[in-house]
C-alpha cells in the first residue's frame, strides 16, 4: 500500500485516458457518419484526427516516464459512449439527432478536460515539466473543441432541431 | 420518429441528469467518509448538500414542463462513480488517496457541467426561460465547485500526496 503514491496515481490515470482516447477515435468516427449537419460532421472528423494525435502524445508521455504505453479499462468513457450510441439509435432520422450527438460529444470533451486538467497538475507536482507541457497542449485542444461545439450548437444545430419540431 | 424533437431530447436529458444527481448524492457521501484531508471532507459534505438541492430544482423543472419527475439510467455516471470506487478501494490508506478522490469528484463535476450547459442551451431554444434560469443556477454552482476543488488540489492535496511519496 505504501507504494500507492502520486506517481502510481499519475500512471494509472494516464492508462485510463490512453484507453479512453482510443475508444473516442472510434466513437467520433461513428458520430461523424451519423451527423446530418455538414459543419458538425466536419467538426467530428477534425476532432477525430486530433484525437489520434492525442494518443500519440500520450505514447510520448509514457516514454518520458519510462513505462510501456498500455491502456486500462475506463468505465467512465464506456458509459459516456454508451449514452451516445443510445442517442444515435433512438434519434436516427429525427430532427433532434444532431443536437443529441453534439451534446454527447461535449460530455466526452468534458471527461477529457477533467482528466487532462488533473494530469497536468500532477505532472507539475511530480516535476515532470516536459510531460506537463505535452498534456497541456492536448488540454488546450480539448477546451477549444468544446468551445467550438458550443458555438456550433448555438448557431445551427439546436436551432435546426427546434425548427423541425 | 417524427416525435423525436428537441422537446423529447430535453426531457430525456433531464431524466438522465435526475438519475445522475441522485447517484452523486450517495457517491459524495462515500467520498466524504473516505477523504482524509479535513478541508476535502468538508468540501464533499458541502457539495453533497448542494446536490440535494439540485435534485429538488430538477423536480421543479419537471413540474414546469408538466412532466412527472422520473430518472433514466445514466451509464455515464455509473462509469464515473465506478472509477471513483476503484480509487477508494485501491488507494485506501495510501498517501495519494485524497488526490485520487479529488480527481474523481472533478470528473463528476465535468459530467454535470456538460449536461447542465446543454440543458440551459436547449431550454432557451425551447423558450423555457424559467427552466433555463433554474438550470443555470445549478450550472454556476457546479462550475464554482470545480474551481474550488482545483484550488484545494493545488494548495494541499496533491502536495501532501507528493510529500508522502
Amino acid at each position: 500500500m505504501a507504494s500507492h503514491t502520486l506517481n502510481d496515481l499519475f500512471l494509472e490515470t494516464l492508462r485510463d485516458i490512453y484507453y479512453a482516447e482510443r475508444k473516442i477515435v472510434a466513437g467520433l468516427r461513428k458520430m461523424a457518419r451519423s451527423a446530418e449537419n455538414p459543419s458538425l460532421k466536419e467538426a467530428f472528423e477534425t476532432h477525430r484526427d486530433q484525437t489520434e494525435e492525442h494518443v500519440e502524445r500520450l505514447g510520448q508521455v509514457f516514454e518520458m516516464i519510462g513505462k510501456r504505453a498500455r491502456g486500462k479499462t475506463c468505465p467512465a468513457i464506456e458509459g459516456i459512449l454508451e449514452e451516445a450510441s443510445e442517442i444515435m439509435d433512438e434519434f436516427k432520422g429525427a430532427p433532434a439527432l444532431d443536437a443529441g450527438l453534439l451534446a454527447s460529444a461535449q460530455a466526452v470533451e468534458h471527461y477529457e478536460i477533467s482528466r487532462y486538467g488533473t494530469l497536468v497538475a500532477w505532472a507539475k507536482q511530480l516535476d515532470l515539466g516536459d510531460a506537463a507541457a505535452l498534456l497541456q497542449e492536448t488540454l488546450d485542444e480539448e477546451l477549444a473543441t468544446d468551445k467550438a461545439l458550443t458555438a456550433l450548437a448555438e448557431e445551427a444545430v439546436n436551432y435546426a432541431a427546434k425548427e423541425a419540431a
